[in-house]
């Protein structure tokens, strides 16, 4: 890799605590630090985990459910954010595959992780290959989402995303991965 | 498309409108709802850009800075938010790419946009592609940013993805939408 210009690296050894929490929800704190007479904003969230469920039959069990952010439905693949209770972001996938779905499986891969977005998220979002997923249960949604599933071929996804059907970025990386898992 | 389970679904024509903005900073604001008891709360959040830029030797102009989410330098792709001033994604791409690396280009495409992250940001992230940039300015921060630009060839981003060194979630989306569009 070529090093064009070498500007001089801004001094950041700042620890992660200088951060001051404002504001905490559910889901996330937000945070604030003052430097240099501007404040810099971090929304601090435990790390997200997504699931490629693959049938036997090759399809992708996929997740219908409203989002508040966009005031819309979206489909997606199964996921969500690390609850306190699991110990690991596998563990974490197997609970949210099965209780947004109610499938389950056994042959897990981990595909790769993201920053969703390190300029404001100070988390990471882990992608995992679930293969052989089976219905073993019903859906059990917590009071404050819905959930619907539908199959798709997973051959269908790339047309999927082309049309704007899939739109969350978070899947598209999890769709990523595994195309370069494939090429490997 | 196989239709699994059809719940039935939360019936949400709520307008965006009913969330309360709670705390603005000078890149989100905070809203909130209170809806059967629960509290939702939104990012909201101008679109966000990104751009590859590709030189005419088949380099792709990377850019490296610290983000305060992580508390880390990152490699990315140049991009941020759409400013007021801007008229289109495709205006805010071309300010970004040249205040961010100094690079400008004339042959532009657009790639596809993601949702960041529904489930709590409102915005999308518009990706683009800009082959043949050259540098043609210096480059010029904002006063809380700070910017170094690192060329890499085009074929090594897969391998800067797969060891870690590419993060960002949006990033990859870029590529994504690229590696998708090369398949058409």
């Amino acid at each position: 890799m070529t090093h064009l210009r070498n500007y001089a690296r801004p001094r950041y050894p700042t620890p992660m605590s200088d951060f001051r929490p404002e504001l905490a929800t559910r889901i996330f704190t937000l945070a604030s630090r003052d430097e240099g007479g501007a404040r810099f904003w971090r929304i601090e969230c435990p790390d997200w985990i997504n699931v490629i469920p693959l049938t036997g039959a090759g399809e992708v069990v996929l997740v219908r459910q409203f989002r508040h952010g966009i005031g819309a439905d979206t489909l997606e693949v199964p996921g969500g954010q690390m609850d306190p209770g699991d110990a690991t972001p596998l563990e974490a996938a197997r609970r949210e595959l099965l209780e947004e779905t109610g499938y389950a499986g056994d042959d897990w891969t981990p595909l790769g992780w993201v920053h969703p977005n390190p300029a404001i998220l100070s988390n990471r979002c882990h992608s995992f290959l679930a293969r052989g997923v089976r219905p073993v249960a019903p859906i059990r949604n917590d009071p404050n989402e819905r959930t619907e599933v539908e199959l798709a071929p997973l051959s269908e996804i790339p047309r999927l995303i082309g049309e704007g059907r899939i739109t969350h970025g978070l899947v598209l990386n999890a769709f990523h991965w595994l195309l370069l898992s494939e090429k490997r």
